[in-house]
């Protein structure tokens, strides 16, 4: 341990006890890796800490030392905000991952940080309730760490973000306090908001130890189609046509070139092709209702019947079994699979207004043919949040690696037109270390004020996950 | 103007011309009256900026001659938020009232601040829209004010409160800058969430002049019961039934004690008692839905005759026309009217986790009559919120004014009540100046010690509304 001093290493090992840390290279090997392998962490130790107080006395500890913290849940962001520099201590909190209590009355789960978001769905699932989060990593990353960087994915258009989706938080202070806002209240208004400033703050004011979620009735229906529509601008007039006549029952609606479309349906295994029609643009639209007689299959007929009659859609097909379905969502989530085959892909986590979903297409992807003459758009994703995954596949004859080389440059001119069009450069992967000076870049002087502003209010010494957001 | 220096008044009058100041007393009463007579205001100036450079551009005077400044709405407040002392400047937002844009599209609409509620409604409808922040005060208070106190009323259960229904603001900062944060965006983690910070700080951190709001689909049904319920425990569990059971299409659920309906129907003219039973408590129900055939009243009813099966109901009748719909509106709305007859009222403005409601009522009801003997409980209210109007009527036989020297003391056995049961000391009305040593009393060492940071460190020389909220 030459960088940490040995007190301080010896007080933590002593309050953490056997199970609490590790310096053996094969255990911190998984703690400092990332995603992408963008970012390689450099921690010595990682501590396992098992309930709140002991990250309270850990942290003071190393408050005491001096020693700057970074809180890792399950590892899985794309932005380097849960790696460690050198002479940091890494704490993860995956051994506080108790669901401590489901209540059908408040419907509201409340559990430790680290619990795993797929086990608290599962566990809200046996009582019947819908913890909405949803997410590709769902397997293994963790509660707090979705807090902690305001997760979104597949049910943002109808339940939110992670943020709207807690009604209370307990936190860990950069002082070694522990701020115990773990209500379960529907209305507070009893000073500012502190829940949703450590929501999102990925772990740079306060390390999440608990959350009180909000659950929902689960679903008892489900409908599903596949839709050809003849452009975005149609997309998103259907969306606001769905929305009104499905009373809001939308769980989600994504948008899907045809080159993503293509690609899936080529390179994946054993799936279908929903429509006859060839098309630039599809649409995948799903409703859920937890009533127990609702014929969601009647309203979506009517939706799509209604959709083709004015000319928002050329063809549609609902799924008629859950393998069907199942195909629909396949399709879907193969595509960043399915892009593999075809060389290198550049991406971006990026959000406009709902309305400017049209431009930011029309002019991303001029702007990213007159730069790299060739690359082939894939644009798809929850256009229903304004959240297109707008990725790049690379040109057909170009080097992989040479054009990997050009990300940067081409996520700046993306960038440039999201901004432009009063959107952001971080939709829901947040900040982390990979788009830091990103946020520098296009933030207003008034916003970078705030944020240090902030910082410096809670985390004076910069104790908390240094390097990252601000 | 004795106690504001020249210079600055003059500047100010420079800046905002004849029509953007007045000092004349007969202008300025409204303006420093409060809501119920608690708390009697002191400027002797109040500025009506027209636009948001003018409000930065009178920040930045004030701060070079080191003036605080009052930031005012619609002054339909209950806390003395918007109430100036002597020495402080009010500014008033009314005559930035323009409803920017409303956005079919995006479902949004972008206001100015000083916006009426009612009219941002109305505009809202006529694009088949709807901003469903609804409260008694919807014909004078301003979007801003209602921003600024995170404003609850009717219809959280369905939408949540006024924090959930902004996506963007635009603020102007203590030292005359502006945050441009004016967004639509459904999803954006680029830093702290600055507008839930803003939101719910009642003009102590920065003035609201701009927002973009959420709306949603305008309900084309509507159905509306009354029901005779044994307890509130079984209130609640009807609750968890009715989310269950109408896929989350409640628009209001209210609880009502036998006494405040009493009082209501015997009071008021022109009511009508909605059934013939007689039953300690009640409950309003409403559900509401935009798709354009769906049969609530079925859904009703078929709910209904559950709950009546079970045991959680032992009348219900659902209104069959706008005219019953109104009859049961009239009879919750009109309690606080009602309760006049009976004499003095203490209030509270208090929530709880919905399943704590029953053990609120039980133990409040009791402190309250060992405190006050004789003492009519009235509770009614937000029950799917958490958040019941803790009222109570004087008893029968003390005199009003002797009753009311009582406030403090009763707010104080309930406070420790709701404290005790994880509950907030203001749910929907904030803190202002009537509940800011309140707010210390119960609030943590860690919240107020975050608080205080934060405010230090947006606002350094207490600038803006000082005496407010911390």
């Amino acid at each position: 341990m030459p960088f940490l001093p040995d007190g301080a290493i010896n007080d933590l090992k002593d309050l953490l006890g056997p199970k609490g840390w590790s310096t053996d290279l094969d255990v911190l090997a998984p703690h400092n890796a990332e995603a992408r392998g963008k970012f390689k962490g450099q921690a010595e130790i990682v501590l396992f800490p098992a309930s709140t107080e002991e990250v309270a006395k850990a942290v003071a500890i190393c408050a005491a030392h001096d020693i700057a913290i970074v809180p890792q849940g399950g590892n899985t962001g794309r932005c380097g905000g849960a790696v460690a520099g050198s002479k940091q201590v890494l704490l993860n909190l995956k051994r506080m991952n108790a669901i401590i209590e489901i209540d059908e009355r408040d419907f509201t789960a409340t559990v430790e940080a680290g619990a795993i978001l797929q086990t608290i769905q599962e566990a809200c699932a046996r009582h019947d309730l819908l913890f909405p989060l949803s997410l590709g990593a769902e397997g293994s990353c963790q509660i707090g760490g979705n807090l902690a960087t305001n997760a979104g994915g597949l049910n943002v258009i109808r339940y939110g973000n992670a943020r709207d989706l807690c009604l209370g938080l307990e936190v860990v202070l950069p002082d070694g306090s522990i701020w115990n806002g773990l209500s379960k209240l529907r209305k507070d208004n009893s000073g500012y908001d502190l829940r949703d400033l450590f929501i999102g703050a990925e772990g740079t004011l306060g390390i999440i130890t608990k959350a009180t979620l909000k659950l929902f009735a689960r679903p008892q229906h489900v409908a599903t189609a596949w839709l050809a529509v003849p452009s975005p601008e149609c997309a998103i007039d259907l969306l606001a046509l769905a929305r009104r006549h499905t009373g809001d029952a939308i769980a989600a609606f994504e948008l899907i070139s045809g080159f993503a479309h293509d690609m899936s349906v080529t390179y994946l295994k054993g799936l279908t092709r929903p429509l006859a029609t060839k098309t630039d643009w599809h649409v995948l639209i799903e409703l859920t209702s937890s009533r127990p007689d609702d014929d969601l299959q009647a309203l979506l007929v009517d939706l799509l019947s209604n959709a083709v009659e004015i000319g928002l859609a050329s063809d549609a097909t609902i799924a008629q079994s859950e393998k069907q379905r199942a195909n629909l969502w396949a399709i879907r989530e193969g595509i960043p699979e399915a892009q593999g085959f075809e060389g290198g892909s550049i991406k971006h986590d990026v959000s406009v207004p709902v309305s400017r979903v049209p431009d930011l297409l029309d002019r991303g992807i001029a702007a990213a043919k007159a730069l790299i003459p060739g690359i082939r758009p894939c644009p798809f994703g929850h256009v229903g949040d304004g959240n297109i995954h707008f990725n790049f596949s690379q040109p057909v004859s170009m080097e992989k690696s040479k054009y990997l080389a050009r990300w940067e440059s081409l996520n700046r001119v993306i960038h440039d037109i999201v901004t432009d069009l009063g959107g952001s450069i971080s939709a829901e992967h947040g900040i982390g270390q990979l788009k830091r000076d990103e946020l520098a870049h296009y933030a207003s002087d008034e916003k970078m004020k705030l944020l240090r502003a902030i910082k410096t209010a809670i985390d004076p010494d910069a104790r908390f996950n240094p390097g990252k957001v601000v």
